[in-house]
């Protein structure tokens, strides 16, 4: 499994992304799930991937392929970040129909993607495609997608996201939802990469990558079990622990 | 869906449960998923449910119709917990197996159950039913167990159970894990029961039925997003943040 998400703030955009790929739980392995698309000046892409490892690799490769390819459609040359999802959801739709046209064991090429970004002067977004090709965007209301393992890390995202929230205090968020799932499901795992695009820069953010021994991120995690016992502890009281001869 | 936890402590067993039932989106209601058994002085069990309605409550039936069936096996006559959840699992297979005697449609009949209790001077203990009949009871390493949506609300209890906590707290724990699981999930829904069982009592602890209009629900539901915003705010901060000009 896999654990990607993506948030949309005032300031810009985060992406976070685990790296476990397994395929079956004795074969484990760390790949990258985060691809970022850069014309420095013009436009910015991230690409987030979860499902298939060969369908996602092949995607990632042909995207990378149409940029260097004039008069093909292109993540260079798409009018409209809808337009980049689009695309995206064509080529990995595309693909998974040439993975299976070659299988003959029923197997699930399935794979689903969050492509954020910013091209000129539009609005930065980010988008989440289906593996069916078709997508959906965040909102005001839900400044928030994710793939993959998403249960685990959920609760965390809808109390605390806003769009209102600054974009370090999002990408904190980010890595708790991500501690939190990592420590409950052992198809999630470190290191984790973390983006953080500001609006109208136009140009790679801050970006890092996080071990398990990392002190930022031992930090965080360690910071959140604190914080959660704290918090624990302020709840409200049972009437019989007040008054006890209730 | 439904979303039920069972903690044990050493001061006891805690036991809390969702009411919703949903078949289809347009079919929701709220129907009790707790049901106790107790023999005051001598045996308490509590029971929650999850899965097909009809078959949980042909299953709850058939225990309390047991119960005042003379030489039968009942939860008055079982000789321990294991034996207990032994009981339920068949109780529980043979009911999945004359309901599917009568489908046409294959139709899932499916059940999982948490049981837990005390009999005499037995320690107290939780089990977990699996539909297949077959069932796992809890540890000191991992002193909880869930049953139908349980991803929502893990990391909490993952993260602040163990042992050594007292009754109210795992009761508030398991409140905090309830009410994550609501707000991130419409197929789990008030009102809540809880249920404290104190070791060695032998008779029914402490229990509540919270609505969502509850001031104790309100008031941890709105302690618990008040401290996770606050423990967020105090989450170390990047190395940007500390010294800008990085």
């Amino acid at each position: 499994m896999t654990y990607c998400l993506a948030i949309h703030v005032g300031d810009g955009l985060v992406f976070c992304s685990d790296s476990r790929t397994n395929a079956g739980t004795d074969h484990v392995n760390t790949y990258s799930k985060m691809h970022e698309f850069i014309l420095p000046g013009q436009r910015f892409f991230c690409l987030l991937s979860a499902g298939n490892l060969a369908t996602t690799q092949v995607v990632v490769q042909r995207l990378r392929q149409d940029l260097e390819t004039p008069a093909v459609r292109s993540l260079w040359t798409v009018t409209s970040l809808a337009d980049a999802a689009d695309y995206v959801g064509w080529v990995s739709s595309d693909t998974q129909r040439l993975q299976a046209s070659r299988d003959v064991a029923n197997t699930l090429f399935e794979a689903s993607f969050i492509l954020g970004g910013q091209i000129g002067g539009e609005a930065p977004g980010i988008y989440l495609i289906y593996p069916q090709g078709n997508y959906i965007h965040e909102s005001a209301e839900h400044p928030f997608l994710q793939i993959g393992e998403i249960k685990y890390g959920k609760p965390i995202l809808d109390r605390v996201v806003h769009s209102e929230i600054s974009l370090e205090v999002a990408a904190r968020c980010a890595l708790v939802s991500m501690n939190s799932t990592i420590r409950s499901n052992l198809t999630v795992g470190p290191p984790v990469e973390l983006s953080l695009y500001r609006t109208d820069t136009l140009q790679r953010g801050r970006y890092l990558m996080l071990t398990e021994a990392d002190p930022l991120y031992k930090g965080i995690a360690e910071g959140w079990g604190a914080g959660l016992a704290r918090s624990l502890e302020e709840l409200p009281r049972f009437d019989w622990e007040i008054a006890p001869n209730q």
